[in-house]
């Protein structure tokens, strides 16, 4: 089961601007990280035991270039930290919750993670992310 | 400056419903508050060194009946955690953020609180809250 807040995912048409507020408050961008695939970039700040991750779309056709064009700049999605995925995807279907993936898959840093359909989590697009330490050996599928 | 991720206030239609999905990954609610003045009940999950509480209206013309209105359920405000909320409000005004009170106010649990305007905030109502443990004696302003 989730142990905490891994991060939260924040929806931004700039790093460069949405960055000075968190900067303000002492938090620092500690990373920032392209992800191709998903065309768009990561700014990460630590917070505690969780971060913030600033998410600007790379191009227009984008997951978060089209969550900015319905809804314009703010929290995305929240992802939580888990040592079991496979237990919580098995639970989670078990309830009849649905999963946005066959299974789950490697995704930044050999993390495994898993989505839940918002639909089924209260209107809210939550992540579940597993560190690639607590695993049996990382598979290299999706 | 903050130093973690206190909660993550959810805006739902029914706590009862909403609740589920969170009760089968393993979280619990530990303790439902109502917030008369704010026309909310609050149902609180721990997570890690954070909370997700789920935030339901108790009349229509409340803040949260608002947002479910205009925006429908989901995530509505991020709080972080601060052990000194008087600098984290001063240091904000220097750097021209606008928060939404003249002074931290006293809120839930006799922490200390202040809010951010989203639109200096990437469009997260963010709000700061510091412990009455950390503070040099609780005033009853507010």
């Amino acid at each position: 089961m989730p142990t905490k807040i891994d991060h939260i995912g924040i929806a931004v048409h700039s790093i460069e601007e949405a960055r000075g507020f968190y900067e303000a408050l002492g938090l620092h961008v500690e990373e920032i990280e392209e992800v191709e695939s998903e065309g768009v970039r990561v700014a990460m700040l630590p917070l505690g035991e969780s971060r913030i991750e600033l998410l600007e779309p790379t191009r227009g056709d984008s997951p978060i270039a089209t969550f900015l064009e319905k809804r314009g700049p703010g929290m995305h999605h929240v992802c939580f930290g888990t040592a079991d995925i496979e237990g919580d995807d098995t639970k989670l279907r078990a309830e009849g919750v649905r999963v946005l993936r066959p299974e789950p898959t490697v995704g930044a840093g050999g993390s495994r993670v898993q989505f839940v359909h918002p639909k089924d989590a209260g209107g809210v697009l939550v992540e579940l992310s597993e560190p690639p330490a607590s695993g049996n050996g990382q598979e290299s599928g999706g």
